[in-house]
């Protein structure tokens, strides 16, 4: 009936107010982020000496804080850290979870520093009513699995579960205490929309997710200094806890963290559906068969293409609202194929039937490939991940 | 000008209404414990073989909650454990502090059961502007020592830091979380007092004061045990925070602990001043010099004797407001020389200045001999105590 939507983005919830996605410009106006440039691409190339990775080219990653600054540490010869987190909310991660984990995975290559992964178990138990403290902590092991099959370096990476961490580091907890003494109820009441029915363990949350900004959290990586600045690829719905923690870094006597933001993955019904683990038609996931895959593409991939074939032979698609493209657009990683793809399809050369074809090529082998990796992740493995240790890394190149 | 001041009993002020003393009967009706009565004394006494102890018999323990289910668990062959603690505030302890330490040492001894102290140094960081955490931290370790100075059996006593224990025991901090997804802001704004503009480590912090009820936050101990009932000896003020320790016990499957009550200690200059540890006249410390105390007391002690001696003689010393008396009742163990005391003094026979020399009398050795057992605990008694271990207990004797 014509009635106009708004688009939505809080900790729970984003939506948008079409297909077309959301309005990140609205969002960097209304966080107060800053638009990526493509000087910041060039400098990045420059000063790892690799060619940008395609989802920041393709503007996935398109905001940040105080990127320069960190660029201009490293630049000086100084290292700094990556910590990137996941909430565990469910057995099996999806295609959108894997994003800021490749391109952490790229960083951390790129870059030649260490890396520490937050899994927030405690987080989820607070949130969910029905969620019991083994279960969450099980989760917590279960996507260690997934994330640890993204490829990272187990010589440069820490991954820890909070409700394991913060019984094992006094270190750790001391720095939650140092956060939690300086927010207030009223701040995280207008920061997240908390409320006075809230449990206080959900309240007092946003430190434990601050805590790994400052790395005197890590001892066993680097002893008790405080001054290694922190670098945190996330999706852009993280920022208020970020900011928040930037607020707070310099009452505690460390510097703030940086951050690189990414658009949000979109739901397979498109940019205006909410992504549920709980509707697994939503979303592909890191468990789905090669039959499944191909039959939620084909079923519920929401198209741009139109409703007869004439019609798109003469229009061509819509790429700004055709979900098949829009995934391509985060994993095919040919850049003069995706190209193609881009120009058959909005021409009307390539059919809806076809681009999604497409897209099913890509996920089912990256998806088997993830899911080979993901047996190969023991037990064993995980421990090595998850053990507080030194970590080894170059940090920048001396020229 | 004939006002009339109302009694003041919140977790930060304990302010009676007038010399006399905190109304206590108001107080078990405001709530909602039940009055020690004598057939509890003569339990206790059946059930551990031994005199009940004199702050028993003297009503400084005077109020309780679940005393009769602890004991018929007791009674029934099984085993309970003893949880105290303390807010390190200050360098030293004064006269006030050993009241509930004197009384637990002899629930331990009498009922061969182990007991756990926890040092609230994470709370104290919270409530206190300028404390720092290695402050904070420190001055836990120096309470430490005069606690450990009261007598404690180390094979039955596990003391420890909040700051350490949290960040060294995963099933503490589990079920902390447990704890804090049962109550809410709402709650502890009614329970304490607390308010929007308080930081989210204050408000989370009572289940931090509730966490160490439960045996399964003792797993050294106690394994993953859950059901091992705690009893609590504590001032009544602190009653607020195990009323909802007690309402969240059912909801994560734990018993609910019992607890004994004492009254409060009064200032040097009479009940209705506020005890202070930044005013040192207002009690004495157990690092006071003999001399200091022979000083505080004759100068500082509240006096119920009269203004004339002429006066004294004729009308008697009015105990219901005289520190030194009250002191006495406190900490002279001698109970046939207090009733002569209470009686000379009542009478007239004794004067102010008589009574204020018995109290210096007894308090002079009490706090020397106190320092010379402080003196003794070295760093390597108090890692003894800290120590994360099992305890030896005997429990209730098989009959």
């Amino acid at each position: 009936m014509g009635e106009k939507f708004e688009q939505v983005v809080t900790m729970e919830t984003v939506i948008a107010a079409d297909n077309t996605g959301i309005d990140y410009n609205k969002l960097i106006r209304q966080f107060g982020c800053s638009h990526l440039e493509p000087s910041h691409l060039e400098r990045i190339e420059r000063l790892t000496g690799k060619p940008a990775h395609h989802l920041l080219k393709r503007g996935v990653f398109f905001s940040h804080r105080d990127l320069d600054a960190m660029l201009d540490v490293y630049e000086k010869g100084k290292p700094f850290y990556l910590y990137t987190g996941r909430g565990p909310s469910s057995e099996s991660m999806h295609l959108g979870h894997l994003i800021p984990f490749i391109f952490t995975k790229y960083l951390q290559e790129a870059f030649d520093v260490p890396l520490v992964i937050q899994l927030t178990d405690d987080e989820k138990f607070f949130l969910k009513k029905n969620l019991e403290c083994q279960e969450t902590h099980r989760l917590a092991y279960e996507n260690m699995k997934d994330i640890i099959a993204c490829g990272f370096d187990p010589n440069k990476t820490f991954i820890f579960s909070d409700m394991d961490y913060i019984g094992s580091c006094p270190e750790f907890y001391t720095n939650i205490m140092k956060i939690q003494k300086c927010i207030t109820f009223n701040q995280v009441r207008s920061t997240f929309g908390f409320t006075e029915t809230d449990n206080i363990g959900k309240i007092a949350f946003p430190a434990i997710q601050a805590a790994p900004s400052f790395s005197n959290s890590f001892p066993h990586i680097f002893g008790d200094k405080k001054d290694i600045p922190c670098f945190i690829p996330c999706a852009i719905d993280q920022d208020p806890y970020f900011r928040l923690t930037r607020d707070v870094a310099p009452r505690i006597g460390c510097p703030k963290p940086s951050l690189i933001f990414s658009t949000f993955f979109p739901a397979l019904q498109g940019a205006k559906t909410k992504m549920s683990a709980s509707d697994p038609t939503t979303s592909i996931f890191l468990s789905d068969t090669p039959n499944q895959i191909k039959k939620k593409i084909n079923k519920y991939a929401f198209s741009g293409g139109r409703d007869t074939v004439e019609e798109h032979r003469e229009l061509g698609g819509d790429i700004k609202v055709d979900i098949p493209y829009q995934y391509l657009s985060f994993f095919l990683e040919d850049d003069e194929k995706l190209q193609q793809i881009k120009e058959d399809y909005s021409s009307g050369k390539m059919l809806s039937g076809e681009i999604k074809k497409e897209l099913i090529q890509v996920i089912q082998p990256l998806v088997a490939e993830h899911q080979e990796r993901r047996k190969n992740v023991t037990a064993d493995v995980i421990r090595q991940f998850s053990t507080p240790r030194k970590l080894e890394f170059g940090g920048p190149k001396k020229s």
